[in-house]
């Protein structure tokens, strides 16, 4: 069976995590159970993934509809974006000679929850989606290599890493399109490792306003996971917490004819085979 | 009259900051008369660039020749880093075009102190320098103006952003080659922006074994500061204690003939008038 853990604001307004049934979210955090402090210390601990419905069957729940979801690792150290990671995606921007994955970072204060609004700011034109599937690193990783890499994998979630084009575009380094605060949607939920059966299999669609734009299996990434851990653990050491997003297929709003761009108000959904909907609702700044 | 602050460890082993006057390091942090727990926090409480002659002089002191540099500020949130911003490097880089800055970002674990060694990952054979000017942030900064920019700098300092040429250009995204750990040197020293009286006369200067290899006045940037703050700040909130590397002029080791790239042993100094001379020596890795 697959568990999928979240992190959230309780009806009460607390902070906390925990595992999701059916319509309930039971209580492990500081809150419930007080497994751990937070998602991302229940990693690093090992208690992520290793929770018994025995254990949180009589823990503090809720109906899912009444919390507010948060990023399932709220405090990542590390956010490590892939570019231009499915043939597809290369085929539309014309990057089709890739000898090395492309790297970009998040910061963390970019993130935020399924049901947030993704925030397109007063400055741009060309707000756009990304759908992606993230991965969350389990233990420290330095220098990992890809026959090992999967040991270093906590679970997956859904990703929309929303793109501010034209200021991603400006110069060569994309940073400032990838960091406007409320544009790293990441969740619902994060699915531990050991639960998924056939990760190349697993199906990543996104729809805007209900029409399907992407759609891609994980097995047409074009550097795969253990590949993308060993280039990435070749530079810098990873920690537990830490997130991969590995890339997006083709069918961006950006190459669209006519456009696919975003406006305001328009609903964006990512479903990743078995780790659920992130859906957002894009919301112009002032 | 320049104060000069620097984050170190004591002769005993203590992480503290303090100031530096001729050969003395005054202790001001944790094993000191404790004005903040670091430098960061003394930027964030308004401590640094405060601090008088009289309230340090009874200080516990030590010989600079004894203390371990740390980066000035030791765990900064965001380490933004500018681009071909100098004309000469533009030319010498084809990047001439430039409509915005270019934008990308340093994790906090690639810092290292003065006189730590600039570490040579086992797997380039093109290690390069770029010495550059670093200022750093006084407070929360959201959509600042340039008229209102200088408002916001706490200090400057030195800074090597040492570059791994062959995994900043495996693919489009430079961050793999500015993200190994032990390559981004910063200080000695933080000066406080209140000491500073022309920065655009201040002049920046790498040397490599003794040799000059870069050399232009900070009044040769092509985004000034204030352009720099407006434009970073319009798409990530800062706050204080972020560090902004402001970039390198022409003379990088990767473009001279014949290639002026660094070997194991290599001793490169970036001196900036008034901010000291930051000193590394290149440290090939196993």
């Amino acid at each position: 069976m697959t568990m999928r853990y979240a992190s959230y604001i309780s009806p009460a307004g607390a902070r906390t995590w925990g595992v999701v049934e059916g319509d309930t979210v039971y209580d492990l955090g500081p809150s419930g159970l007080n497994l751990a402090a937070n998602l991302g210390d229940a990693v690093r601990g090992g208690v992520f993934g290793n929770v018994q419905s025995e254990q949180y069957s009589s823990a503090p729940a809720a109906a899912e509809a009444e919390i507010t979801f948060l990023p399932p690792v709220t405090e990542p150290g590390k956010i490590i974006c892939i570019g231009v990671n499915y043939r597809s995606h290369q085929e539309e921007t014309g990057k089709v000679e890739q000898k090395a994955p492309t790297v970009f970072t998040r910061f963390a204060d970019t993130q935020m929850g399924h049901l947030a609004p993704a925030l397109m700011p007063a400055s741009t034109t060309q707000y756009d989606y990304e759908g992606e599937m993230a991965l969350v690193i389990s233990k420290d990783a330095w220098h990992v290599s890809k026959e090992d890499a999967f040991d270093y994998v906590a679970g997956y979630g859904a990703y929309n890493d929303f793109s501010v084009r034209d200021w991603q575009r400006n110069a060569s380094q994309w940073i400032p399109g990838k960091n406007f605060p409320g544009t790293g949607a990441f969740g619902p939920y994060l699915v531990p490792a050991s639960d998924i059966e056939d990760l190349d299999s697993m199906v990543l669609e996104t729809r805007v306003n209900g029409e399907v734009r992407q759609k891609a299996a994980l097995g047409d990434l074009y550097f795969s996971i253990p590949e993308l851990i060993e280039y990435v653990t070749g530079f810098t050491k990873l920690s537990a917490g830490d997130v991969i997003v590995t890339g997006t297929p083709g069918g961006v709003g950006l190459f669209m004819e006519p456009s696919g761009l975003l406006s305001d108000g328009d609903v964006v959904e990512v479903e990743v085979s078995g780790l659920g909907v992130l859906r957002n609702t894009v919301q112009r700044c002032e």
